[in-house]
């Protein structure tokens, strides 16, 4: 077995009865006709159920909208993207040349997908358990909290409420761009951290990036009782 | 335990090591504060994995489009509607008695909800092997066909053009009802087959209704070399 398929399984923490599977998992439609597509529908299923029973788990309050929205933000391409980076995906793709020309190997839905599919793969080579085990092991660092997936305005001020603060403030900072394609830069200032910004194709998408760095920040570092850079 | 409850164990073939999960499954919000709600969250991912694992081992030859729009139209309300029928969850249910009064124990969200609460309750009780052993034979029953989930007409032309037969015909053959309300009862005719009826509040609606029901005939009796009905 090629020495970058060994180092996989050691990643993964299983090493594959039907190492093919593997192999397949890994193969993108333009290289092969015996594609991952099949295994990335299967594999959506298993992580569905294996983020579902962490969420159940791990948050026994929550309800049942809370813990959708949660498990939506957790199956979203730029979580299996960050997954799929931590497995070394990107050089063990099998892509064609077109693809690999127009840079298929760094493109988020691809490497995405190509996660999904190793998880479908792992299922049908040793059964639930064994994928789940190894799922739980991706989601280690993520932090598992109530209001996970909720939209970042909402959390953060949640979040304020939650700790007896006065709510975020929220200002347009800049304009870039031509009337019809600006990119708008919003500040959010919140008492007791240093205020964060974002940006966005809408005054509302910034603000949500801003309130997400914020958000981010606050529950790493949670908050001081004076400005931290005045 | 209730009469009622030890029937639902043996009609699901799985004896529960923990029964308040499955009383859980059976409890409405109107009912009580620990409702089935969280247990629908899971068992919903349990049914995707169990069916998804169904399809790809049955459709061997199926794109990962066509699964997908499978498993849909097998996870639909309808469908866990026909299962919680089956399983007697009508008289079963725990529900407040508003909700007892205003139908609720008939009302198909609820039972597709409760089915499966029910389901997750056996994953958790027993794990996934188990849960899918009992959704396996809820599906004993439902032909697990290329096409499934198609729209009935698209469906219908590709059966027809397999078999190497005249495209159906639709005709509108009534218009009921006043113009803002009015509803259309649409033939579809078919070389080889009696014709089919459909009705709905568009043409469309009424097309796919007819289409349906030719689809059923034709994948439960095939066609035969003469109209049956001339």
């Amino acid at each position: 077995m090629a020495p970058g398929l060994e180092a996989l399984q050691r990643r993964l923490g299983h090493r594959f009865r039907q190492p093919d599977l593997l192999v397949r998992a890994l193969t993108h439609r333009s290289y092969s006709a015996d594609h991952y597509e099949r295994l990335e529908f299967l594999g959506d299923a298993v992580l569905g159920l294996a983020v579902s029973t962490l969420l159940v788990e791990r948050l026994p309050q929550q309800a049942e909208g809370e813990l959708s929205r949660a498990r939506a933000s957790l199956v979203r391409q730029d979580a299996l993207h960050r997954i799929a980076l931590d497995l070394g995906l990107p050089a063990l793709l099998r892509l064609g040349e077109g693809e690999q020309r127009s840079g298929g190997r760094e493109r988020a839905s691809i490497l995405a997908d190509a996660a999904e599919a190793v998880l479908g793969a792992l299922y049908l080579d040793a059964g639930f358990e064994a994928a789940q085990a190894v799922a739980r092991r991706w989601y280690e660092g993520v932090e598992l909290r109530p209001g996970l997936g909720k939209d970042a305005k909402t959390a953060l001020q949640e979040w304020l409420q939650a700790h007896r603060r006065p709510l975020p403030v929220y200002e347009v900072v800049a304009i870039h761009g031509e009337a019809h394609a600006q990119t708008f830069e919003v500040a959010c200032r919140v008492e007791g951290a240093a205020p964060t910004t974002g940006r966005g194709a809408s005054r509302r998408a910034a603000e949500q990036a801003a309130a997400a760095v914020m958000l981010d920040h606050l529950h790493t570092h949670g908050l001081s009782s004076r400005v931290l850079q005045p």
